[in-house]
């Protein structure tokens, strides 16, 4: 049911962006239309309805997935299959999303066409499922919420193996292996452990480099739970800090909860942005918060809207969103704190609210 | 040097496809040619030399791993730079690769160019890069034997986890573990663990089911190591099998040390597939071997040449291909057993050969 209302909702945009028609290859896109977890697979949208083209291998599950959708086993790419059925019911223009269909996908889903629909059927409309898949329904939210609890029970659970001498690769694999017993398909990017020196490199993934006596851990993960990326930073201190840690960490935990309380519907990205960034600006930071403020998370780890400086964007119910200002102080430390915000009817709704954020020295 | 070597090659591919430039973005083709391993990044390669383009979070990294050839970053797509900097050093034509290449990535491409030369300065050379690297050169065969060995020591360390009521899941997270402890960078596919009945599922992926007190647990799995992937599968059987379990396993061992018998220079890929097809054709059981013999691997878990029926490619020293016959039969049992087989001046190597393959009972 919530397919076909998703499904019905891609028709109109695409109706609004000029074509009667779309074809679906983006994996998560094809999977939020049509249910369907599959490694190969399209959706035909049209006048004529909807379809989900996948191939033998997957027979038994689309069936089961793509329950009250039309699904075609047929031979070939999905996608050629996914534009000749359009072709035939009498599309006229279907779109394509240019950002994720390669040249030779492309190619393949004209050749089916007859000689005449060739040059003219196919239109680039960019993102139009992506942005729908900026609000998220209720179903979705429940996945998130779920995931974004496990990522919090993974950095309670592994505090206990903070310790100097442990190394950031060793501390990531535990944090994943916690995962994938919980259930997680896997980790929705790769584990950022940098401690020391490298916590001021804003992506330091695990490396070999162990844990010092003194100074920061900064931890950046997220799992993969039921399809959705769940996404958090937590930057912890070993041993004892520095008057200059304490000021960093504690503008930054200043700096993420003003950018969380402006998480509101009506709300621009720009202003969320801004509402951070101010406050680095008043601590005479914010030449080393490099990054923008956060995006949206959902199937995909990446995706809109955008909260970074003068995005006009606005924030609506069901967004979900990270906040993760960031001071990285070259050859010093550095302190990233991130937390997955959901924008509610009114306000905002943390979904990483399970764990620690205050100062944790240990 | 390699990485000089092997664009030199690549210029004379394309030279040899008709045109004077090329521009290489997919991430395998571009680590193969120059050695970077970051997560953005083209080669543009022409007459005027060869260029590494990537941005500003891979400054040092880009410089260290592409040592000896030119690195710019710059602002934009790398696509775009690499596709401006040809253009601007008088390339009248550039292949690129339409599998690999988004229509908004060759719409960027296009978009730097002056506009007199838009239309017909790229050109589609499909697989160029990708056709070089099928054959492997020493540096490569070299990492290939220890991610191989890595696979083989993964293999027989897990035996001791097989026994009726462990999960499969449990058993693949007990392998990928060791595979990274032991430096791996993660697994080269998804782990597929597939028991009792699940076995005759070609890619039962690990899923929640018990292994049972009697019958087949097929496990098929690769290590990503130092950027090279394995790849080999193994069938153990848990408790006393009955005759006919034997009597399949014995067809299946037999194809396949048949298929890996017939792997040599000058060899088609057909002769290798039909090798191993056809001792299970006597058998009987052919109509249950339902996929090709075998494929190559390297960078990318699945590369050229393909190892099927009818095929007539032919195999060169240095390629690097698996042999990996299965019998599938639904609702019973499944069994496929497979080797990483280098191809040699003379004859082969089999270089998954430190692990069992005879007939193994728990």
């Amino acid at each position: 049911m919530q397919h076909q209302v998703r499904r019905q909702a891609a028709l109109e945009a695409a109706r609004g962006a000029g074509v009667d028609a779309l074809v679906v290859t983006h994996l998560p896109d094809v999977r939020w239309l049509s249910g369907f977890t599959g490694s190969s697979g399209a959706v035909a949208l049209g006048r004529a309805g909807a379809a989900l083209f996948t191939d033998g291998r997957y027979t038994t599950q689309a069936k089961a997935e793509a329950a009250g959708l039309r699904v075609v086993i047929g031979k070939g790419s999905p996608v050629a299959q996914a534009a000749a059925w359009l072709a035939e019911r009498k599309a006229k223009k279907a779109g394509f999303d240019a950002v994720n269909t390669t040249v030779a996908a492309l190619d393949a889903m004209r050749k089916v066409l007859p000689a005449g629909q060739r040059r003219s059927f196919f239109v680039a409309t960019q993102g139009l499922v992506a942005k729908l898949r900026e609000v998220k329904d209720a179903d979705e939210i429940r996945k998130m919420r779920r995931a974004a609890t496990l990522g919090c029970r993974l950095f309670e659970g592994v505090l206990t193996n903070l310790s100097a001498g442990e190394t950031e690769s060793e501390i990531a694999l535990v944090m994943e292996l916690e995962a994938r017993r919980a259930g997680a398909e896997g980790m929705s990017f790769e584990t950022i452990v940098a401690s020391g020196k490298r916590s001021a490199l804003p992506h330091g993934r695990a490396s070999a480099a162990k844990l010092p006596h003194r100074g920061f851990v900064t931890l950046d993960f997220g799992v993969l739970l039921d399809g959705y990326c769940s996404d958090m930073t937590r930057t912890v201190h070993l041993g004892k800090a520095t008057k200059r840690e304490w000021d960093v960490y504690h503008s930054v935990l200043e700096a993420q909860q003003a950018g969380v309380s402006a998480v509101a519907p009506g709300a621009t990205c720009g202003d969320v942005d801004e509402a951070a960034r101010s406050v680095l600006r008043k601590a005479k930071l914010e030449r080393w918060f490099t990054h923008s403020t956060g995006h949206g998370v959902g199937l995909e780890i990446h995706e809109g809207p955008r909260i970074a400086a003068k995005q006009k964007q606005v924030l609506e119910p069901g967004m979900v969103v990270t906040i993760e200002p960031g001071v990285y102080l070259p050859g010093e430390f550095g302190v990233r704190i991130e937390d997955m915000v959901l924008v509610r009817e009114k306000g905002h709704e943390v979904l990483t609210r399970a764990s620690e954020k205050a100062w944790v020295e240990l």
